[in-house]
């Protein structure tokens, strides 16, 4: 079980993210690649430290939606979605080869996952940016509790698929993580998050929201970078999880 | 002598320039890249236009200012130029690598390039983003009466140089185009651009705008495509030079 | 029955509309504000016309998507969108101001509009933002068969309301417009159009897409002036009613 | 001797400043207008804040830079500045207004605070734009040396003038504060920064950074809500000063 972390989202002369202290924790990153945050010379700064690290780089890309972080819907034509993430993929690319890194994968953020989770027309606009690229690009997504048709979409494309879970969120019985407006939806008890990390690692079901038991197939936990007590979590996590391989 | 037209300046809802009359007449297309006009879409139309018509591929990088269309000098530092550079011409080159096809070169545009060509420490800037670049990129940059230090300096960086003169514009002794706020800065009369054209195409000395002669190297001639009007010129000027290679 | 027209909406060096045609021609402007289209200067350009020609001062604000134009919906909160309008509406009143003019009604543009005319809370959020205005703003919104509940919002906020109707479109039995997808949307017969603008003015039925009889009450007409097709269009109308009152 | 402090800086999801402990501090708000930091949400709290706390408003326009937070300069024309500045501080105004307040004054942000003091065309911009105003708007600039100039210019166009001092900087002999490239710029030590307060207050020369004598015409001093630091160094200042009147 890998650790993704969505990272590099500062813009300008607004910092965001402990992403120094979180970055030697985890095995991918995310990163930011100007649409919802993450200027030229942030995006500069990330790669560097991600490969210092020796880190997976990610594409982080977006709506264009600085003001809304990239978290609200917007109503984009499929060619326009393909447009925008091979523009943002092409920048980050770019970047990294510049320095000597390499992006392997593609992990579309904030509204635009949401909408590519629940959208086909997205999901295929999505998979043509990445099956069309230059080089090969996985595709980071959610896991629920059915991968099927996420799986089959991208073998169609013959894209690999990273399944991402959640150790600080609650999950309903179909394997979709509680949305935040609900009691319960974020674990707030260190204990309860690590534990849930070794579950998912260890292929052993979790519990629900409803007290059922949930088995989810995933290849990467999300985890995050935000604060001290974030770091924290990714710190108890990585060390039940064993060091990076 | 080569042909090379800014192109692809529409943006979202806004149309600008004669892009479909142009493509056909130029050999290299300077791509807009969304900085100061072309959003992505643009952006992919554009490479689709330029294919179809066998034209070199360049990007056209240019200072973060839609609302001036790249026209005003900003105050950035080496390093943020080269940021911007990279993330420009990133973002183009995969989309025309998904589209099948490369960039080979880069031209600042408006104020940058007008920068760079006055200021050493920004053609460092330009130079370093197109070194690091992970497949060859030339840079397209303006002829003048010596063309020592850029040759020196694109040589030391081991970078192709296209220099570029104009059949539209009148010159100054140093081989600097005269400001287009002095009276006889552009060239008006049809026949008078087109033996410009043909005087610079065969490396003939031409008039400066003082009566002096004065002989440009250069290799590629900048045409317009804003209007019937400058369309009509390129097409002079394509008659005149004879037919795409 | 007035006429009012989108106006201002070149955007820095793109143009847009033939604003200087159409002025004369309505009663009026509804301007963009800049987060669709608009700069400060096209704004300042626009309000100086519209003084100059005695044509009533309308706000047009957006969502904040320049390259959709303003066509896309955006997720917005409600206390959102009573920011950002009073935001737009606030930034053309003071250059209206500072030029001797005033802005007397509001009419959200694009998707803006059309999730007002959908979606309660939205009309809410706008009606908010101009009942608490520093000087008296009006609503100007789409008539429909039904405008009672547009009107009872409006009296409870203490808004005049300005109902506008469409000489070029297509009804449904409801009085919506119909939508541009369909076929028939559009009327693309001159005489028809001005015989649907004569027909509202005078409150006559207007037969809709179904072939129903429709009355809608209307204030005033929405004209364009993209082109000169439809430049022709408004001198027609204008004839139709009668001068500028 | 006033407090002023520039304040809303926070943009979408980012934060910035200690606002919520600064205000309480201060008399005069140099509130963020959008272009550099600030949207509209933000502009909505920030002035709540102020009011709430009985602080007197004031609008801080910038070049539309949000990526550099207007620290960069751009070169604009007059005309062009007079427009973003009635367009800001109108949507400010027009805000505060709404919420029960008023905008007392403008000062100009960064590289267009610094323009405006080394370009008498660019302050004559900032000037026609105040003095158009629908309501009397004074003008924050820095004390120098030598206020006449600055002076002579407002009182042409019958604009109020605050001149601003900084407690935290050292001075140059002609009045102007030493770049923070230079060593000694900034004082770090907290009772050299009350102390330059309280005799910057009481009319009192300071020690130059060559060691001579200077004394400062002010109006109020510019304080910084940054972080906790610059906040207790604000506390103190105050105390020494005296309670808000």
């Amino acid at each position: 079980m890998l650790l993704n972390c969505d990272i590099g989202e500062s813009f300008g002369a607004w910092r965001m993210g402990m992403d120094e202290h979180v970055m030697p924790l985890i095995d991918q990153a995310n990163i930011a690649c100007g649409f919802h945050a993450g200027d030229p010379i942030t995006m500069h700064r990330t790669v560097r430290l991600a490969l210092k690290h020796g880190v997976i780089l990610g594409a982080h890309p977006a709506y264009p939606d600085l003001q809304g972080f990239g978290r609200r819907s917007m109503a984009f034509q499929p060619e326009e979605i393909t447009a925008l993430i091979r523009y943002q993929v092409g920048a980050l690319s770019h970047i990294a080869e510049s320095e000597g890194g390499r992006v392997r994968y593609v992990k579309p953020h904030g509204a635009l996952y949401n909408d590519m989770m629940r959208d086909d027309a997205i999901l295929e606009a999505v998979l043509t940016a990445l099956a069309t690229a230059p080089s090969p690009l996985a595709l980071m997504a959610m896991a629920t509790a059915d991968n099927a048709p996420l799986r089959q979409a991208c073998e169609r494309h013959g894209i690999e698929l990273f399944l991402e879970a959640f150790a600080d969120r609650a999950y309903d019985d179909q394997g979709f993580i509680v949305p935040r407006s609900q009691p319960g939806a974020v674990h707030q008890d260190p204990a309860l998050i690590v534990r849930q990390a070794s579950d998912l690692a260890a292929g052993r079901p979790i519990r629900t929201i409803t007290g059922n038991w949930l088995t989810l197939e995933a290849d990467t936990l999300c985890v995050h970078g935000d604060n001290a007590e974030s770091v924290a979590a990714v710190e108890a996590i990585r060390q039940a999880l064993g060091a990076r391989s």
